[in-house]
């Protein structure tokens, strides 16, 4: 087991990463005190783990809200019906919110637990390689508004981080691939070493190998923690984590969220974003067929078909990315050094998409059985 | 104009007091320089100042969402309305939100500020006595549950607070007085100097008198503020702002929130709390007489008719001041020093509670056409 510290003085908290972690009790005791716990997650999680987490927390009152699977869930009203239950429980300030799943129970349970009370303690316990590598590190939780994604949340930090790796075994190939699209993106805003690494093992990755898996969870959680720490609350630098998501909101929006994966609208948002940069001379062809390929190989879609690029263009302007001044957007220098610049013009942006969309149209039909 | 800053790091913010600040455009232009401006008021409120203030801001963008008036607008469903107009006008995360009214419009556009995008910029602009005094200062936000009081909500700073003192001339006379139960909440707990002022000026705070009025409102900002810099999220010595909430929020629960204005359920519960005092054998007769006295004079009840006493201690153990451990009351050592204690046992709380209802009998009969 090993423990990475997220510095934010006084909300600083710990990462616990290890296989097996979810049944380790004296692990869980010493970090979960509270006597009154409400997990929260999942119809998929639930059957897998729940009962193993029940059993190794503590507490004296416990009880559990399993949601249905899916990113609609991300809702007010879901936030409402937890609400609902801490109170019908009767449970007091010093009671503990534990989020056992993605992105999705994360992003819910946390908002979840910073508004009950006006804050209750909170611990995740994620379960996809998504959360893993990112949504569980940098306390940002969220629910969507019917327009727009993420629109209404809390930056929120969690008291720890429980990572059992373990857990992607039962992750579905699909998620563990939209996993990755974070991954990918962390190496290519920061650390250009870690890309070339991600180049030399992605098929050890996609075939799950524990010592890799194991280095890309730590990794990730460190160049993630170390930009939170410096920006908390995005007012500068932790805007680069963004590369990718701009697009990526944008076409998850207009697919009403369930044609893609976060992951997969993320990865055809980063192989945007790198055919902008090289539009405006930073990255050349071989950088963005680089990228492509690693995307790619990872299980990955580097384009939309039939995309509808005006409304595409217009969800972007709604982006919380976009301030009075227009619309930023996060793009490549180079690969390992990202920046966030004012959107180029629209024009550009439109033939980026419209010969992104064409050139990719073979490799999408072949995916078109796996990815809607 | 008299500037005070509330000290907390890098949520540090400032308090405008003055006579005829909500018409000062040159004031407001360097404190509100956002180019989207949302103003949240109510139906009472907009008619008397929300034109003024409209054409003192110098915003490129400009809308406002007129409130029902009423605690019963503190929900969810009120949240949601705001964050849809926030939406449906484009506002972008650099936009501010402006709460224009007493607690309730504080409470709600504070935490609709809160988690619109994760946080937008808000400021408040209290214009009555209470949230002058109290509720503009420190941060708390929240809506309530149909079971219990602000327990949604969220610790968020204003990035200013602007108290024009003139818009006290337009306040009920009983709204007025509940916002001197927090005034003498602030001087019980914390400055006894201060409680034996108001014992000698208590006539021309009631006629309005304006170097009084001034000073008050400075003082109590003071006081508040400093608490707060102390124990920003209620960890511990703020909780002594609470004397007197535990039982006002039962009582004012009990009457489904619109029996009481929360200031006279929290002098209820002031008096409440200081009989129970004196059964500690920590405040005498004299001083249980005192504090009734002032309350009387600023036109507060001191007991409630007719209380259903196991529904009144029913709704006071589900208080966010309830911890697993069970729940913690604030009263007082004497006047000027408030404690946070562990609540005594059920049987004397009962007896305080029958015992004031039934002495104060005379009095309350006196009050009953003002007070319902």
């Amino acid at each position: 087991m090993e423990t990475l510290q997220v510095s934010l003085g006084e909300r600083s908290y710990p990462i616990l990463i290890g296989p097996g972690l979810l049944g380790e009790a004296d692990v869980l005791a010493d970090l979960i005190t509270a006597r009154q716990v409400l997990i929260v997650t999942n119809e998929v999680v639930a059957p897998l783990y729940l009962a193993t987490l029940e059993q190794a927390i503590a507490a004296d009152e416990q009880h559990a809200i399993v949601l249905p699977d899916g990113e609609d869930q991300k809702t007010l009203q879901t936030i409402s019906t937890i609400i609902d239950a801490l109170i019908e429980h009767g449970f007091h300030r010093d009671a503990c919110l534990v989020a056992l799943g993605g992105g999705v129970v994360g992003d819910i349970g946390g908002f979840a637990a910073s508004c009950y009370q006006r804050g209750i303690d909170y611990v995740q316990v994620p379960t996809t390689l998504l959360a893993q590598v990112d949504s569980s590190v940098g306390g940002k939780t969220a629910v969507n508004h019917p327009r727009a994604k993420n629109m209404i949340g809390a930056f929120y930090q969690p008291t720890c981080v429980l990572t059992d790796t373990d857990t992607l075994k039962t992750l579905p190939p699909r998620e563990f691939a939209a996993g990755l699209a974070e991954v990918i993106k962390h190496s290519l805003i920061l650390d250009h070493g870690f890309f070339v690494w991600l180049e030399g093992h992605i098929d050890d990755l996609v075939a799950m190998d524990a010592a890799a898996l194991g280095f890309v969870v730590r990794r990730n959680c460190e160049l993630k923690a170390a930009i939170v720490a410096e920006d908390e609350r995005e007012r500068g630098r932790r805007a680069l984590l963004n590369l990718g998501h701009t697009f990526g909101h944008a076409l998850e929006s207009l697919g009403g969220y369930d044609r893609w994966l976060h992951g997969e609208a993320v990865s055809i948002g980063i192989a945007l974003a790198a055919r902008t940069s090289a539009r405006l001379g930073w990255l050349d062809e071989d950088d963005c067929s680089r990228i492509e390929a690693l995307l790619r190989k990872a299980g990955l879609p580097v384009s939309a078909p039939n995309i509808e690029v005006d409304r595409l263009l217009e969800r972007m302007s709604m982006d919380k990315k976009a301030s009075a001044e227009g619309l930023r957007l996060v793009l490549l220098k180079q690969i390992g050094e990202g920046v966030i610049v004012p959107s180029p013009e629209e024009s550009l942006l439109r033939d980026v998409i419209e010969t992104q969309t064409m050139v990719q149209q073979d490799y999408i039909d072949g995916l078109s059985e796996s990815c809607p």
